[in-house]
């Protein structure tokens, strides 16, 4: 299954890929399934703003109670042509475009290898005892075609192709083993960085904040589980203004969401809406290849399995 | 103003003190003024459900426009003791049992050069050119009197002193001249802090993680900016098991609010219910002297003109 948001009235939808090309939108479809149904009007409104209201952050609060309508609404669309969108004719928005919390993880081991190979140091064994991660704004998500606004304060933006896995059940002290089962599914992360910010705020030894907040990239949808089990092994490139710079699989991850499940959730709820970034595959930031964006730069990013996650990073100001 | 959060039939309330003794009930107390001033029922509940909800999130997320009905209800409940709560009687809740981001800073000198004087370092340059910050879980917040449970992942659990900033308005590209007016008021904000496991995330670069994210105290009632317009110089101190830990002044800021507004909101909104903490106030964690917790410790913070945060830390586990 594929959820996707969209706009529609000028207001964000939360929808279902019910094909290739087209949306299923959950809460009016949920709305006119119920009155097919022969249920009330006023019952129908409020159970499907309950359930899949039409903010997917409010979807995923509804975890499997959720998920089991939103399987009855894909199964009831596809006999309703009539209703449904054509994803090449409505802006596309982050599948969530208001995560509930933001975790980037660094899982992958050729990108931690050339970052301490830079800085002439050897990688810190805390790299290899537990998962490192930092938090970022949780309400910055642009969508699969949304222009990316350069941030004012940054001359050096660099792009991070990584993979997002996507919470939608509340959970501590998660085993290792359960882990799997608090996750709804996966999307393309693209973790925009302000290089130059970056490198002076973690001087400050409390991690970037300006050098990440402005903006990460999500989407074009959450692939669930059910139809991508595991992301290991995933081929994955990134272009930028066509050129490719990397072209390669998700194969060296020191750390899998499971184990970051499980050290998150000690003494802490994860909870629905809960974003695990992967961290940069090996090699596809421009970083640890000597690049870095220009204005107006258009950023490809393709996992296989998930789809292209494409933006146009614009700077409107001097 | 006062504005406080606690329990009633075992749900949160939002509330406001009505005098040293007394919370009025948001929610109730809206509803109950208007049905007085002749409204009707169904749209009573659902305005005082909009503006001034149970969560205080959802109250400060009203804007100026939450904030006139609170100001409303405080004078109106004066007159009716009949429906007010007495504070020795109910259980409080941090003020906001749920921010929408936490952002805590490091902007008193002292502990900043006490940290780097143990580290045998100059301080880093930057943190005199930018305020440092590492953002936190926003849903781990404990009120006054409640039991904190220590982690069980760590030995070494610490407190630090800090003084919190809440917003209530959505902004982006904030002048600090402008910058106080998105501020509500403050309150006293415990960061408890894992040292054991932070100082080993910390080697990953990426800031603080579990070593912050399992409790932090925020209370006991959050103080408007009408009755306290600016913290510098307040008295603060903080006693552990009664024993005074620092007694001393919130002085030496090398960063105000202001300016960790401005600089938070290039780029990216701020938005109602984010908390901005201090940093410890200089001496005022267990680190800066030589000391930390023991199981069952019991922690005073007290900072002048807001009041006394108390909390016990709990170890539930071997």
């Amino acid at each position: 299954m594929k959820l996707i948001s969209f706009i529609r009235d000028n207001r964000i939808r939360s929808g279902v890929l019910v094909n290739d090309e087209f949306i299923a939108d959950l809460n009016t479809s949920c709305y006119l399934m119920l009155i097919e149904k022969g249920e009330e009007e006023q019952f129908a409104e409020r159970y499907c703003n309950a359930i899949v209201p039409p903010d997917m952050l409010g979807v995923l609060q509804a975890g499997d109670k959720g998920f089991e309508v939103v399987k009855e609404i894909l199964e009831w669309s596809k006999k309703r042509n009539d209703i449904l969108y054509n994803i090449n004719q409505v802006k596309l928005k982050a599948p969530l475009v208001r995560a509930n919390m933001l975790r980037d993880f660094l899982a992958f081991r050729g990108h931690v290898e050339a970052t301490y190979k830079r800085r002439g140091q050897p990688i810190p064994e805390e790299w290899f005892r537990i998962p490192i991660y930092y938090k970022g704004d949780p309400a910055i998500f642009y969508g699969h075609l949304e222009e990316v606004p350069w941030p004012k304060y940054s001359k050096l933006v660099d792009i991070e192709l990584e993979i997002a896995a996507i919470i939608y059940k509340r959970g501590k002290d998660i085993d290792k083993i359960r882990a799997r089962d608090y996750i709804l599914g996966f999307t393309i992360f693209n973790d925009f960085s302000a290089r130059d910010i970056q490198m002076a705020e973690m001087k400050g030894l409390l991690g970037p904040a300006k050098g990440k907040d402005f903006a990460n990239g999500l989407g074009p949808w959450i692939v669930t589980k059910d139809e991508l089990s595991d992301i290991k092994g995933l081929r994955v490139y990134a272009k930028v203004n066509n050129e490719i710079w990397c072209d390669t699989k998700a194969e060296d991850m020191q750390w899998s969401f499971e184990d970051m499940i499980a050290y998150v959730s000690q003494d802490e709820y994860i909870r629905p809406g809960d974003v695990f970034g992967s961290g940069t595959v090996s090699g596809c930031t421009g970083l640890d290849i000597g690049k870095s964006l220009k204005p107006n730069s258009s950023i490809e990013l393709y996992v296989e399995k998930i789809g292209i996650l494409k933006n146009i990073i614009v700077k409107n100001h001097q």
